[in-house]
């Protein structure tokens, strides 16, 4: 065989032991507070049917799925006139009836319609799971990544939208995260705009002028609103609502007059102030939640509530976001079932984390002891010792015998060991052991049963 | 869109919430264990390159690995002469570059290829990621499945061994497994064996044969012996090696005196003598080890000690198996780095937990407290009180109001939620919440400080 240069494809990649542990310790972190807020985790395949996933991203989506080539004489399957063709697009369906999962959320349609008689509702599930897709990989954007969902089905309550502000705060909070923005928007509040210019047809064109106005600015936006087709009256009404300004309480204010003959924007702006009731009466921890009504955040399936969630103390993109959308389940045949989800970035927080400096340092450590000998009799003599620290639960390793002790130690640093017991001619004589902190560097020599009990301690 | 009845591609599986609060049971478990001895998680891309993985299962296995069809014009690349032979097989390579996991051993060599300068030796990593197989599904064989490894790289102390026995010993008592028995053999007694009756070249085919012995019985393996080649002397001198019995120890000293006359033999012999001392200076908490010569196990890749675990309780294939390897990256042009490693079957022992019913009956139980309200007036009652429990880490939900009490405690049951407190108009009036334990019962009317107290407790 051949020897090959290993690589990975581009776009993916290794988790190194220092990584994963740091990966751990967020979803970890994230799957705690889902658990506490009443979510349970599920799992779906990572291949799916591909008719399950076509037709669900839009165009642009579809060419990004990864499909599997069928297995076997996959040839035999294909029309030989259309392979003649040479048209990739005419045959892929004929080549491939499987796909890699491109996101969380019609997977998980897909599982509320399949198993809808077992599940009990309201169904408050998370999932935490890669997905892939054949995206151009660029700085910060992988071909796999994971994806980490928190979503309710069967209940139109607004305390879930007050419970996803409350659980993006609580995890964030948690993971040391000092300054960051939950943007909270709602659907009907864009439609209502739409509706009192009398262009409910345009929603979308409006919403993506909108959401823009980060990025370019008001002229920026209204250059936008014109070239989309809204004339200088429906600007004049559109201008003050996006530059709406103080307090969420004083925004919504103004909104519920922008909004008077709209029964949907007020529909939306009741929405908006239930939201907030609920979560006046519990408190936040660190986030700042913000009426923002120029969030748009993809525009296909979301109907009420939309969040987005953006640190302050570092340049990123946002790190969560989500919202309520009324027929998720329809694509598959399950009518009327209301659902909200939001999703945490975690290849984003993970990055903001490393900025900030955010990891606990014991993150990384895993063994706490290493017990290094020198010869064949130190190991035998180390093997009850081994024992009795694996049966107190201390992550214990016992360096094989044969190699220098400065080697051995330097196996302890790299893997960020915190003591390590030495076993040599002396210690097996004298029965008192070297016991080293290898973070203050204290070296004491003690009988192996008060080393347990210090451990233990 | 058009809705369309969902399922799963075959020999796929969605878990639900209740198996995968199981099968994290059984992963926790098993990680746990693996960080007590040293190991550290990785994890490697589901894509690989299909260079990297082919030609390393054999024809058998690279027609089982998954391919990914290449993105956008897949045609261009395709030779068209090529094509129109309609021989699948022949384009399979210019119509995919990526193919997905087909197990965690050959990604892992690669990684350590890859990432030889980063890491510390010996290099302690355990794996636990899904592979995909494109096997014919049937009962207990999936196409998507988790394997769940650990493995040791640049070191050839057999202490190694001697831990991946403790290390099973341990994981599967503390699964509660009562009887068990992990299987030792070496793959240099096999070769002994071939030595000694002079059919150095033929040890393949006397491990197959001899493998056998469980399900063809002795008549049957010398049969298949005859078969393949080896004479009446051949078979009188494997015969009492194979049908060896008594301890571990009096096999071992029959074997020697059986291969006195070959040298890789008696090595083999040493080796699993030396791992046995190691073992007897510790000790196993429920496994029985058994020195078990026609276990052979994979035939390509290991080259000294060989493991396999079967459970004793149910009828169940192997649940766990490994071995040492000499030159696994030697495929990537590292030579000379001698690995050993282990693999628990989940899948198996996620069966054998429900046959015998082994899942702590706690293990599904999530949330613990279900707050019940009759109305608005009700949840706004039960926010504080909400926030309190979750402030003390308590997993709490509050069902939203607006549905019949009955129902949020059918909610409770099927949730297996523990305590229900029910707040309805008397409840505010009194400040006595109603305090119920869903699992014995008893119901109480208590202030809402008291109940966080005895949940505290």
């Amino acid at each position: 065989m051949a020897s090959i240069k290993p690589s990975v494809p581009k776009g993916t990649r290794d988790f190194s032991p220092a990584e994963m542990a740091k990966r751990n310790y967020i979803f970890d972190t994230i799957k705690g507070v889902f658990r506490k807020y009443g979510y349970q985790q599920i799992e779906t395949p990572a291949i799916e049917n591909l008719s399950t996933l076509m037709g669900k991203y839009g165009d642009e989506g579809d060419k990004l799925i990864f499909k599997i080539l069928n297995s076997g004489d996959f040839l035999s399957k294909v029309d030989q006139q259309k392979l003649t063709t040479y048209n990739s697009q005419l045959i892929t369906g004929e080549l491939s009836e499987k796909a890699l999962r491109y996101d969380l959320t019609v997977p998980f349609a897909r599982y509320v319609v399949m198993h809808q008689n077992e599940i009990t509702f309201p169904f408050k599930r998370f999932q935490v799971q890669p997905v892939w897709r054949a995206d151009r990989p660029q700085r910060g954007r992988y071909r796999e990544f994971y994806q980490c969902d928190a979503d309710v089905v069967g209940s139109d309550s607004l305390l879930n939208e007050a419970e996803f502000v409350m659980i993006y705060d609580e995890a964030l909070c948690k993971l040391g995260l000092k300054d960051f923005t939950i943007k909270l928007n709602n659907r009907k509040i864009l439609s209502g705009i739409a509706e009192i210019i009398d262009k409910n047809d345009n929603v979308i064109d409006l919403t993506v002028a909108i959401d823009k106005l980060d990025k370019i600015g008001l002229d920026g936006v209204i250059k936008e609103l014109r070239e989309r087709g809204f004339n200088q009256a429906d600007i004049e009404k559109i201008k003050p609502v996006i530059l709406l300004q103080g307090t969420n309480e004083m925004k919504l204010a103004s909104l519920r007059e922008a909004l008077a003959s709209s029964a949907i924007g007020l529909k939306g702006c009741d929405e908006i102030q239930s939201v907030l009731d609920y979560i006046a009466s519990c408190e936040l921890k660190t986030a700042t939640l913000e009426l923002d009504i120029t969030l748009a955040r993809g525009l296909n399936y979301y109907t009420g509530a939309i969040f987005e969630v953006k640190t302050n103390e570092v340049a990123m993109g946002s790190i969560g976001g989500g919202g309520r959308y009324d027929d998720l389940t329809g694509m598959f045949g399950l009518k009327d079932l209301t659902g909200a989800g939001i999703s945490f970035g975690a290849d984003r927080i993970y990055d903001v984390m490393e900025e900030l400096n955010l990891f606990p340092v014991t993150t990384n450590q895993s063994t706490r002891v290493l017990i290094c000998c020198f010869d064949k009799e130190g190991e035998k003599y180390a093997l009850p010792l081994l024992q009795e620290l694996r049966n107190s639960n201390i992550n214990t390793e016992l360096y094989p015998a044969g190699t220098k002790i400065k080697k051995q130690l330097e196996y302890a640093n790299n893997k960020q060991i915190h003591y390590t017991i030495v076993i040599g001619s002396d210690e097996m004589q004298s029965g008192l052991l070297s016991f080293k902190d290898m973070t203050s560097g204290l070296q004491e020599k003690l009988p192996a049963k008060q080393i347990l009990e210090k451990l233990i301690q």
